[in-house]
């Protein structure tokens, strides 16, 4: 037994979810609204955050330490490379993306437009929704550079780090605020990604009052 | 060859000084100003980050992923757990201290206090100060509720988990602002961690025009 709690917007849950996908883990989906504070959940994560997997009804492990679980219990296929200079360099990313990226770009975008709408948790500052908008232009450059470099963006194989940039760029997109027509190598990027069996979950998204753009779903965007 | 970039109180810059001790591993050390931006540094670490770890001139390490390259490549004395619910309850307080409580606590207090002050980056928020103070008695709270049940933070024996603690503590006692007397537990707890050779090189640590209080290096505090 393997329960998943999560937010469909929240970038990292959307990286298990992948992860999970891509090794043919299936799991029961609690969609958690973290603000809710809801004691039965603040009781397997007292930080409150998802997302948070449960496996044998007894194994609770929390955010980012997902990753590192899954490859320990669940190594194939592996999502993380085997030579430890190559490790460094997915973990690096999935850093730059999960920390760097969601403060930057997704929090600002995503955090202000529609968790703040959905969870009555305040108004909208236009001031950071106008620094995210400004702000992922230099992420979308530095995929762009990742992209022409290297067939995915970790190296030679398709990784946690792809993951977590695509949950990134996902969550960003549902809300129809990424300029892909400018970023040609990001967006052929994305479409692969995209095309994956494993993030065809994350593309039936739908937030009740907050509909994605036509696009979103779109393999052919 | 093994170059650490790092800035003393920086809590992640300390955690990775004490595992690489606790490994037994000599290092050059490298003091980085990381809001210099030094261009060679941000080659480096394009986050512009510390820690950075190099290792044999080639691999670069960066931030939290130092943990898990050091346990894939240098594994002994391990500071994660062999069992693999074990190491993800290790892994869950790492990022319980290195994002929440370094975002609620020492970013309000180390950040304010004295990072404002050596990069001469703006004036200290009294808001973000007392935020701090209030916040830091959650935490110690929890160590306690910690403390009281096991021998080590994250379960029976020493780990990542107390170097985490340790590193975010350490550095807000620099600066003289941890409430230990009300804390008799957390306090027995860290005088445990204080006396480990592993610790000594943080209780020499000296930011010049701040000096720490008296009994930041005193084992018997």
């Amino acid at each position: 037994m393997r329960t998943l709690y999560h937010y469909p917007l929240s970038p990292s849950s959307r990286r298990v979810r992948v992860a999970l996908a891509e090794k043919g883990l299936e799991f029961e989906s609690v969609i958690e609204q973290p603000w809710r504070r809801r004691p039965e959940f603040l009781a397997l994560n007292p930080a409150g955050e998802v997302p948070v997997l449960v496996e044998d009804d007894e194994t609770v492990v929390v955010g980012a330490a997902i990753t590192e679980y899954l490859e320990d219990v669940h190594p194939k296929p592996p999502l993380l490379p085997a030579c430890a200079k190559s490790r460094a360099e997915v973990r690096r990313l999935i850093q730059w993306f999960e920390i760097k990226f969601d403060r930057e770009v997704t929090e600002n975008l995503v955090g202000e437009k529609v968790i703040k709408r959905v969870s009555a948790l305040g108004q909208p500052s236009g001031l950071a929704i106008r620094a995210g908008l400004a702000n992922i232009h230099y992420h979308l450059d530095y995929i762009t550079w990742l992209a022409e470099r290297r067939t995915w963006l970790g190296g030679e194989n398709f990784s946690q780090a792809d993951i977590a940039a695509g949950a990134q760029l996902s969550a960003v997109d549902y809300c129809g605020l990424v300029p892909w027509s400018e970023y040609p190598e990001a967006k052929d990027w994305y479409a692969r990604i995209k095309s994956r069996p494993s993030f065809r979950s994350l593309l039936t998204d739908f937030i009740p009052g907050v509909p994605p753009p036509p696009h979103y779903a779109d393999l052919d965007f």
